[in-house]
């Protein structure tokens, strides 16, 4: 579990923001009722956290043991059903490409911190950090029929990947397994992969396929 | 794991159920071979269990230890590859509601029952309960390529939700962690959920959507 | 884990081959970028195994554990990335189906051989065999959106089981709980496997359908 008050602090933001992008998602893509809404959301909240507890082997999740969790999750669906309505089009589109973006950096480094604080190795924390970055956002995107943006999308997994190398390089510098109290690292971390992402899409940045066959 | 003969018999019951509604669903909507028939009942009966079970941490899961929950499940697959031909469309459209909201209803009993044996606390209890209810019906989904119910269908998850809490606070008043043989609790629980689902279906009652943006 | 090195290398081998596979049917299905290429590549191949180890509760999975794991599945990726588009379309799907086989075949006899190594029972470990044989083949097809092979295809979870069935039996019969070093049986196991499913594909031989309703 998250050692410190910013990690719990960056953790829960995170839940708020990909709830808010789930369920903003379910309003405008799927057309669901209101408790199809918060489903979406909380799924797309804890998804991550859940898939990442499970291959740590903390079990019962930590969503499970702390309230909070589930309570700002629900929040985030509530207020879309309250609120979303307010948006354009176009806010939304935004907003869900932000939202997105500020769940994937949040988690990207509360998740390798919490991967290194059970125990596991830098190149396992890495891949954890960004398991529980992309997961939320992957399950949104196959219960709702789309490619999985994970794969779809430019510079989504990189930036996501390199922000849990700078939490674990900062961790290994500094002696510690979990990000301290008012770490700088842990938000330049989050900084950067949210930079490099929001980039990304405004540039329409993508990396480059891989070379296609001729066509004739 | 269930701890009385009637939990038992719930669940078998449920896993039939489930495991009928995945198969009839795979002869319906994707025209499968018979291996394809009685794997997507067999993934649709035990999936929520086995998702229930990796949360609580107990692996591996119950199916893989008892040869009954596999064999009923198989068996209903097998029994919609023999008979299920003879069923008119209709037909086969309200059984598959009924099938899916009776293995609802079972499993949100069975599981909530599950995780309290497991010692987890009220609320965990009544969340695993509603995921084990609604699990295998997402996974059919998902694998079929259809929005999932829980998200698409008033009245799904709440109904599992309710009988789960309904579960909790009986096993809190009787003083057990488990449902004791013969509960009429469990059997009243079961009832609430399915006929608050089929009360949604048959009168087409969905819970509100979010308010949505004015047209202009 | 394998407890030889044969299983080890035909771990590997199939590693190799379901990356290769995800990745080359995400150059010609859904025509991603290098990163989703890649991605695609090491979750088709390493899925399957994850999946199996969560189940096993063998935590933090071995794919986690052993570093060749991901960087067997990573170099199958970039192979595909670099080299891919010489393949023309027919020679495409010929290998994809080569590849799909191969993985198939020697995940189903590692995949057995690791969990009764586990100390699992002799059903159960069919059972997860056959489950990492058809695991990662089964998200790749989810993540790209079509229906799963173990669902549409004639022959793809039976020759699975049934290479699971013979290493099983083999283990019995030498005593052993996993197949030996240089053992004959392993190779069999995967070749009737591997035979059966090609055989299966090329003369498009299916399993019967269940008995369709009438027409009328």
């Amino acid at each position: 579990m998250p050692g410190s008050t910013l990690l719990l602090v960056l953790d829960l933001v995170g839940v708020l923001a990909f709830a808010v992008d789930g369920a903003l998602t379910a309003t405008r893509a799927a057309r669901l009722d209101v408790i199809g809404v918060i489903t979406l959301g909380v799924i797309t909240a804890l998804g991550g956290g859940i898939l990442r507890d499970l291959l740590i082997g903390r079990v019962p999740p930590a969503t499970f043991s702390d309230w909070r969790y589930l309570a700002v999750a629900a929040t985030g669906g509530v207020l879309v059903c309250l609120f979303g309505y307010r948006m354009g089009r176009r806010r939304v589109a935004t907003t869900l490409t932000v939202l997105d973006a500020a769940g994937l950096s949040l988690f990207a480094v509360t998740g390798t911190s919490t991967a290194l604080a059970a125990g596991l190795g830098p190149v396992q924390s890495v891949l954890l950090g960004g398991l529980t970055a992309i997961g939320g956002g992957t399950l949104r995107d196959v219960l709702i029929g789309r490619t999985p943006r994970v794969l779809s999308s430019g510079l989504y997994a990189v930036p996501a990947l390199l922000a849990a190398v700078v939490v674990v390089i900062s961790a290994q510098l500094t002696q510690t397994d979990v990000v301290g109290i008012g770490s700088v690292w842990a938000v330049l971390a989050a900084g950067l992969c949210f930079t490099l992402r929001m980039v990304g899409v405004l540039r329409r940045i993508d990396l480059p396929g891989p070379r296609q066959p001729p066509l004739h």
